[in-house]
């Protein structure tokens, strides 16, 4: 059997990488990755299924130990993905989907050079300033932030394998479906396939 | 504007290539190239549309003038794929897809390494002997001839970019369809675009 694929979505705030990702993860039997974090779980969340919830010393054991693809601090909390369940995953043939801000992506592709790396960006900076405008939850500043944030993360485009111009979150996730097929047809993901077919004919 | 794809299928006889090919041009806006010929001309043929039918003396100069992709002698005939108008349509941003030999695919991927190579197989042998069969047309000998072709064929699945295994002529020519789409997705086929919005922001 072939490894499953670990594809990565990424891009700036705002560019709808989030939408693509539900839909994908609704629509198909490719798995998330649960990530392990060192935030009080909040009423309803369950251990293992939304988040590994952890204490600060078990994540930093984690971190030491060498247990994570990508790790990251946000607001005085912990988020990481832990390596071991996605590992297991690939070997046993899933393919695994990931949302990671660009940061995310880079650390991954580092430690796994097959990700499989896709950025999402609306079609154009002034879509982007609409989009975040639309949330009504962004002030002048960190409107400004966020952008500034937007352009150095495109910047860095040339890490990525695919990029899709997000316009409608529908047409970009047919797109992002239509980029995991293909990796699927790819002949280095089919070598065991093409020796079996040799060796019986 | 960035440049059109190269799109080559190939593959063993009786892997059903040519449905596919004909499904991607009839439904697409994918442009197809034009063979050069030395055979005469069938009822109905027309110079530039079908083949560009050229004398033998012609074509020689024209494989001396290096002006061939690919060319190959089948009965006595010289077939060949002009560079020529197929670059022309790459620079004016036109995908061109063709349908070759695995020979052919070969001296493509030579002289334009950027070519995307696609090869049509069945899911097995048995189904490819099957449908030989069923064409009616092959001898004991000529079957026997092609299923050793079509294994020395996919031994050399390492030069192809991606494998599609056809099941289902319909399904095959989707998943052909969704990598040409995860082609043009790609960042090395949308550098000009990503420097236009980064001028832009």
């Amino acid at each position: 059997m072939e490894k499953g694929l670990l594809i990565v979505i990424s891009g700036p705030s705002g560019a709808g990488k989030g939408t693509i990702y539900r839909n994908i993860i609704e629509r198909t039997d490719i798995k998330r990755s649960v990530s392990v974090t060192t935030r009080k779980p909040r009423p309803g969340e369950i251990d293992g299924v939304d988040y590994f919830f952890r204490s600060e010393e078990e994540y930093q054991q984690m971190i030491a130990a060498g247990e994570f693809l990508e790790t990251a601090e946000v607001y005085k909390n912990y988020y990481g993905t832990p390596k071991a369940p996605v590992f297991e995953n690939l070997r046993n043939g899933n393919d695994v989907l990931f949302e990671v801000d660009v940061h995310g992506a880079k650390s991954i592709k580092k430690k796994y050079p097959e990700a499989i790396e896709i950025f999402i960006m609306t079609p154009d900076f002034d879509v982007l300033e609409k989009r975040l405008r639309g949330r009504g939850t962004e002030t002048e500043s960190s409107l400004k932030t966020r952008l500034g944030s937007a352009k150095r993360e495109l910047s860095k485009y040339e890490m990525f394998d695919y990029i899709v111009l997000n316009d409608d979150a529908e047409e970009a996730t047919a797109r992002v479906l239509d980029i995991i097929t293909a990796e699927k047809c790819r002949v280095k993901n089919n070598t065991d396939i093409i020796q079996k077919l040799l060796n019986q004919a």
